[in-house]
């Protein structure tokens, strides 16, 4: 069997690529799915692809909703949720996708250092593990799909 | 029929206050349902019921899920989801209650100033309305269960 | 037992009036529920609460959208879905309507005159019935809750 | 992954087959997912598997009863659900194929022209984008899929 | 709290006015469901209502059709689904019922004699219980309800 | 795509083998599931399995409970549901899949012959064809999956 | 707005009493549901209602299926799940009712001494609190119905 | 078609083996999942991977809840749920499990000796089997799946 993780989250750092590099090393049987990761792009897309918008809000409104059809659809073939808080930016988005999982009844894993540990409570809350850094998410995909530490 | 209105998200203000009297004046039939709107009491609420933590994590992680009890199910029998954004705190919490609501199919209102506007997009994006001040809440309101502005 | 009846559809005769007037003269436990059937007011609702849009598209987008948070609540709470497609209009929200109601399961019943008949044959197809006439939907519900014609 | 793609909608034009070999060209991992195209055999189809009809209306249902087999069971299955309103016939069937997927949460892509717009304002209102040609589709597919335009 | 029992099955014997006495006289709270039991109308409502048809066929679905908004709505609302088999008619719309509703999850109570035990062996085990007379199901629903015998 | 097509009912003569030969001589992508159609194992599996009952009625529960297993597993996987009634029998078993498929939304095609069709009524209304013979499940078949008859 | 409150588990002490009695003296609007609590009557009604068994395994199964029609119905209605493990027995029924309401995302708490912590360790993860005597229960639900300690 | 068999409950004996070896032996098409059966491990991989704890409350949550992303997972993806109930520990995540599976309608076979019957009545009454030892397990297999034993 074959694992679907989905990716959630901070975008400007390489968090994504140590986790897909480490699960390879590994052998885990994973599909990672992830949301598009080019801030750019992600932010434009709507007007590039539908044409201009005068406000902000409408510009910004195409874009989102182009970015749901693949998050959605990807969070509700997930397995499992990573989910990793950054340093920067509000990141309601990354906030907003824990709790479309959780309604879901997906598991979470919640990544985020201590700072926000409190701002952050209610959603670690409703995770299955709460980290720190990238080699215990490995170390908790590896026990989990082959049940070794 | 009476209406299910969950009031979501900013505890410092008293917007919610004002939603009810304003609905009350024009007699619309909803129940009004809200968080725990005391911060420290929902801060503290784990450990004074079930007992001290020396970790700031569990103090938390006590008090958010005795939070959750009433949030969940709250938001699971509304039939609007009202979510405000201040201009205060991280608000991760706000974001996840849109979230949440958003994957059970509930039609979301999202409040927030102007200044939010690009940081909201995606929450914007899946919403029914996204208002600046209360007075549109109210017509919102009106206009949905009474037919008339 | 009351029975919630959603009258959806043509909103330029006074069909929905007629079947309320007729229902209650022979005490049928119903609550009736109906979109906003004003169609300036649901037309312009969105940009008169929430403000002007140059674009006709956004200007439709805002109104649609709140009509929406009623459509989509009473559609659900519905018990039976009676869609009355009328002789002017395109009239896809309708059939929208129609659609939304039969994936969720909801029993239909579609009120159209011969005319649109081969046009309307899939909406039919997933009807309980099909009627040309108030009276015969009169007589379904009477029939449906009473067991007496 | 390959994500399954519903074409729903107009079936006198040729658009179908030019997004299919355009998603080709650029190696899109797209199954393709459509009802029977064929306009007479669609319309006949009830009756010459399963006998004649002296009215037309048992003629009709009898055909749209069939071809419903394949469409909910293809749109259940579809990842993104893709609507062409075209220039003619009344279209309430694709009207109701929208609904029928907004219902279930799949993401809608809607394609019409402008004329349309006004009278399809409350089916984009419920769509993650809606679009005036094969282009866009394809852009908002490849977008998707591998996050580049 | 009220319970919803939904009567299902045999209508040519007086079973279901005896149960609803005997759980008057001993108050239990319960709102009997049942489909319409006048054999004639049932089979008739359709044309009576909705017109003639020359096909057996034709005339049968359309009272089918009619019945089923009745019976999917109350097996829907039922908490309890109580089953009879009598001794006459095929009765195969009884035993769509009870797979309908063991679909959902409801709780079943089949009643019938040991005639027939060995042909409804497979809806017997997807039952609560098995029962061969109303005072078995009265003792049933008092001991549920009130938790004595 | 291969489409899941569950075999329900009658189990005394080969109309499935009829189905699965025809369906491949015009390659039709189906994995056809079915019940155990072993009349004899499939009353006596229960004992033989799990040891013999002195009364009849356990011993039919025992194995009911044991077909049900594959049963329910195989109509929830199923895409189609084609059910036969056939001529002998109470034949209650194969009217309560019917009942549970319907009530999960999957399409129905009911095969019996003329002499059944008033008793069957309420099943041949929430069926999308009722049809007489092999050859036009084999169109049905056909029509969906390849657009052809 | 009033609460279910379903309080399953251990029938041999007056906790039940205790949360009923305190929660009306602080007026707490909550329906409390729990299974039937006579131990020699729940063990028993099956036989009782339905007719002796020979065997133990059938004697039990009677009953145990009677009383999961009161169990099961009560679990799906309640808002919040409180479980209670006592210091006899091995209550596994109990432990099924924690993952029977788990599954169905209820909120729980898990009510028991130290003594029984790390045998309850898969439990308690599933339940947004973990409790050692009624005062905090009944704490909880203040604080949960009216935000007060 | 291959089968999904989720293999809950004991992990101090090698049934899991068994079940495994001797469906090889005979090529029954399943997949078998299992929770991690490394008692200790289970026991301590939370803190191995997220850091320890001085409480053993926590040191059990945070393995507990690692397990449970495991365990939930492997449940809602199994076609068929088998549950030992072993002589010894207190085994209530079994009988979590066992409700959890229920819960979403999953086809349970229960195995324990008859010691344990009556503890387990409520268990065994949700159970399409109650078995005794692997062999009876391997035949409710060979049978499920091709309809001999």
């Amino acid at each position: 069997m074959k694992w679907n993780v989905y990716l959630s989250g901070e975008i400007h750092t390489n968090w994504r690529d140590e986790i897909k590099e480490k699960s390879i090393k590994i052998n885990l049987p994973i599909n990672f799915f992830e949301p598009i990761t080019d801030h750019n792009l992600s932010d434009d897309c709507g007007i590039k692809i539908l044409g201009k918008e005068n406000k902000n809000f409408w510009h910004d409104q195409k874009s989102a909703n182009l970015n749901a059809i693949r998050t959605s659809t990807l969070i509700k073939k997930a397995d499992i949720i990573i989910v990793k808080f950054g340093e920067k930016y509000k990141q309601w988005n990354v906030a907003y996708d824990a709790g479309f999982a959780a309604a879901l009844s997906k598991p979470l894993i919640i990544f985020h250092n201590d700072e926000n540990q409190h701002a952050l409570k209610e959603i670690d809350a409703s995770a299955h593990a709460v980290v720190k850094n990238v080699n215990q998410i490995i170390s908790i995909l590896k026990y989990t799909i082959k049940g070794k530490i």
